[in-house]
C-alpha cells in the first residue's frame, strides 16, 4: 500500500505515559510528513486539548469510527487493548504500529528497529508491525550494527532497568521511597530500608515486589517456566527476530535498579570473528542513533541519569573480553520511554512515509 | 607456627569502617579463642575507647612494639599501610592477615575464603595471608561450592556494588545525593540529576566519577589496560587463585547503584557438566553460609537492602541458560562489609586459631 502525500496519523493512547512523550517527539521534530494528527483515547480523556504542533487538537474516544480515514494508527496502550483494537484500525484501513507485547513474537507481525530491519515494514500481512520492549531496544541499534559488520553469535546481558518501565504508577512510587529514606541512615546494620517505607505510611503494595529505594530488584515482568521472568524471555526472543538470528544464543538477567528513566545494559556479545576495539568503536560511530561516550583515560563513559531525554543510544567501556575469543563487552544506556518506546514506534512509522 | 592457647589478637584500623564491623563481629560472637584483643589506630586516634566483648579497650597508635607479643593481626587499613606494616607485624612474631589490595596476587600469599580454600592458611611464606576483594568475595561462598561438584570452568560476572565499596565516604555521599534528589521531579526530560545535586551545593568531586542516587555508574577503582577497571580485572585475578583454576575464563563488568551496604551479582557460570538446578540448590543448601532465596512461585528472591548485617551470602534467581549448556544463571548478594571485608578476614583468624 502507497500512502498519500500527506498520511493521517493517529496516536492510540495519547494521553499516557508513552503518548506523552510521542507527543513531545512530534513537537520537536524540524517537519513532519503528515496531514491530520488525530489523538486518541479512552472514553475518560476524550475532549482532552493537547497542543500539537502549536495548534489545538481535541482528543478523540477510542472507537471503530476514531480510526476512519487513518494511514497509520500507533498505540500505546497495554497489551490487551491492542490486542482487541489494532484489529479494528487494520479494518478501518489503517497500518497500525503497536508497542504493546500482544504481537510481538506473531510469525506474520514483523517487529522492527528500522536501523536494524526498516525493510520488514512492508512485509505485514495482517497489517500490523509491532514495535520491540524497551529493555531489548535500548541495546539493538548498537548490536545490530555489530552484528551487520562481525555476525552475533552469542549474548549474555544484565540490566540496570529504570523505574519508568513500569509505567507512571513505577516512577511515582519510587519517588515516594526516595523521599520516605532521605535524610535516614538506612542501608546499613540496624537501619532497615523497608521499614523505613512503612514508617513514612507508603503502601507494602509496589510495582517492584520489594523496595527499590536504596536497592536493586532481579525481577521485571511475569513468571514463567524454569524461574525466567517474560522481561528476560522478550530479551532473548525479541533479539533473535529483529536480528534475524533465530539460533542465537542468549541469557538475560533483567533487574530493576533505582533510575526514573533509561535502561542501561552491560552486555557481552560473542561473533563470528574477532572484534578489535577500535573497530568497533569505527562501526559505532558510522551508526547515526549511536553515540560513542568511551574515553578511559577522562573516564568518560554514558550513564542512564545522563542520557534522559536523548534519542541515540550512548555506548561505552568498550573492551576486548580477555578469555573469551571473539567477544566484545561493553554498557550501553537508552531512554526507555524515547528509544525504547514512542521514539521506535514514531521511526516506524516515519519510515512508512518514506 | 602452632598458635598458643589463648592467642592475642591485634587489630589494625580498629576505628575505620571496616573496624568497627570486625568490632561488632567479635562482640556477636558466642565465645572467642583469643586471650588479649588490641585495638591499633593510626596516632590520631590512639587513646580512644572502645568496648570490646564487655570490657573498656584503650586504642594504641600503630607501631612496631604494637605487635609485641601479638599472634595474629588483622589489617583493615589502605593498601600503602598494609604494604609498609605487615612486614613489621610479621617480623614481630605476628601473622599478618590483609585486608586491602598490597598483597593479594603475590604468589607467596595465600588468598583465602575459608569455605573455598581454608587449607592454604598454613602454606604463608610471608607470614601474610590476603584478604580478597569484596566483590569477589560476595559470590565465592556460592561458586565455590558449585565449583567443588561441577567444575567450574567460565564466568561472566555483572555487579550490583554498594556505596560503602568505597568506604565511608562513599556513604555520606549517597545519602547527601539522596536528600538533594528527595521531593524533586528529577531522572527525567527537563529534570537533571546533576544539576539537583549542584543546586544542593554539594561538591563536584565525588568519590563515583558522576552522580549515584538515581543513577547507575559503570566503573569502579582505577583505570587499567584496554578500557577495563581494576576491580574487573581483580574479580578476574582473584577468582583463578582462590577456586585454583588458573585458566578460568572471566568477564566483569562492575557497576556501581545506589545502594548503602551489600554487593549483588548477575552470574552466568559455565561447568565441566550439566548442573541441573535442583543440584544446584541441593549444593546451596549443603552450605551453611549460603542461604538459598528461590521461589519465583512466591516471587521470593535476595535483594541487597535486605541482607544488610547478615553473615551468609543469599543466592536466587537460579536458572539453567536456555542456550548455553552447563550453564547456570543465578544472582547473589552479600553484605560487603562483612563477608565482604571483615568477616572473612575474622574467619581467616579463626582458622588459624583452629
Amino acid at each position: 500500500m502507497a500512502l498519500g502525500t500527506k498520511p493521517t496519523l493517529a496516536i492510540v493512547g495519547a494521553t499516557g505515559a508513552v503518548g506523552t512523550v510521542m507527543i513531545d517527539i512530534i513537537n520537536g521534530r524540524g517537519s513532519v510528513p503528515w496531514g491530520e494528527i488525530r489523538l486518541i483515547a479512552s472514553p475518560r480523556s476524550a475532549g482532552k486539548k493537547i497542543t500539537v504542533r502549536g495548534a489545538e487538537n481535541t482528543v478523540v474516544a477510542l472507537s471503530p469510527e476514531a480510526f476512519d480515514g487513518v494511514d497509520i494508527a500507533l498505540f500505546d496502550v497495554p497489551d490487551e487493548v491492542s490486542a482487541e483494537w489494532a484489529p479494528i484500525a487494520v479494518e478501518r484501513g489503517a497500518i497500525a504500529v503497536d508497542n504493546s507485547g500482544a504481537f510481538r513474537m506473531d510469525p506474520e507481525v514483523p517487529l522492527v528497529v528500522p536501523e536494524v530491519n526498516a525493510a520488514q515494514v512492508h512485509e505485514r500481512p495482517k497489517g500490523i508491525i509491532a514495535n520491540p520492549n524497551c529493555t531489548t531496544l535500548s541495546m539493538m541499534a548498537a548490536l545490530g550494527a555489530l552484528h551487520h559488520e562481525f555476525g552475533l553469535r552469542e549474548l549474555v546481558v544484565s540490566s540496570y532497568q529504570a523505574a519508568s518501565g513500569a509505567g507512571q504508577e513505577g516512577v511515582d512510587r519510587l519517588y515516594a521511597e526516595v523521599a520516605a529514606v532521605a535524610g535516614k541512615q538506612v542501608g546499613v546494620r540496624g537501619g532497615d530500608v523497608a521499614e523505613a517505607l512503612t514508617a513514612a505510611g507508603l503502601p507494602e503494595e509496589t510495582p517492584f515486589k520489594a523496595p527499590l529505594a536504596l536497592n536493586v530488584v532481579p525481577w521485571a515482568g511475569s513468571r514463567k517456566d524454569d524461574g525466567w521472568t517474560s522481561e528476560e524471555l522478550k530479551v532473548r526472543n525479541e533479539s533473535r527476530k529483529i536480528l534475524g538470528i533465530p539460533e542465537l544464543k542468549v541469557s538475560a538477567t533483567c533487574v530493576r535498579v533505582p533510575v526514573v528513566t533509561t535502561h542501561s545494559l552491560a552486555v557481552h556479545a560473542t561473533f563470528a570473528q574477532d572484534v578489535p576495539v577500535e573497530q568497533a568503536r569505527r562501526v559505532f560511530e558510522a551508526q547515526p542513533t549511536v553515540v560513542l561516550q568511551d574515553d578511559p583515560e577522562r573516564m568518560a563513559f554514558p550513564t542512564p541519569a545522563a542520557v534522559v531525554g536523548e534519542e541515540p543510544t550512548y555506548v561505552g567501556r568498550i573492551r576486548q573480553a580477555l578469555d573469551f575469543p571473539n567477544t566484545l563487552d561493553f554498557f550501553v544506556c537508552g531512554d526507555n520511554l524515547r528509544k525504547g518506546a514512542a521514539l521506535n514506534t514514531y521511526e516506524i512509522a516515519e519510515t512508512l512515509a518514506g
